[in-house]
């Protein structure tokens, strides 16, 4: 059985690389991990923010948030 | 072959057992996992400084020092 990881970015320049390959290392024998654009997929928004996604890059993985380094706030996303 | 990642943290009570979840979440046929607690191993302050830990939790894989949320900085685990 896998659990699904949702990884939450803003297509930041800088970090996209890094933390697609961070989201990649995730073992995807037991998590399905989905990378969601939030700039880009911005219907996607208010589903993060009910996570608990304060800002992003940001992994939610069965419940949990881990915000990672500090990019962009929703806020921000949200323009 | 496998890379090396590490995991450290300052045994932060509220973050502790989620953020093991996330070190063991990693792909252990592609990352050796090692977890450093920096309260216990003081020795490993000035590593992780030069591997650009700024704060802890963090995890620095294949070079790279991905800060996840914000437990505590380094200069409160010197103390």
């Amino acid at each position: 059985m896998t659990a699904k990881a949702v990884f939450y970015h803003a297509g930041c320049p800088v970090c996209v690389a890094a933390e697609q390959q961070f989201a990649s290392a995730l073992d995807q024998q037991r998590y399905q991990v989905e990378v969601v654009h939030l700039g880009e997929q911005r219907d996607r928004i208010g589903e993060a923010e009910r996570a608990g996604v304060k800002s992003v890059p940001a992994m939610v993985m069965e419940g949990q948030v881990f915000h990672i380094n500090f990019g962009a706030s929703l806020a921000d996303v949200k323009g």
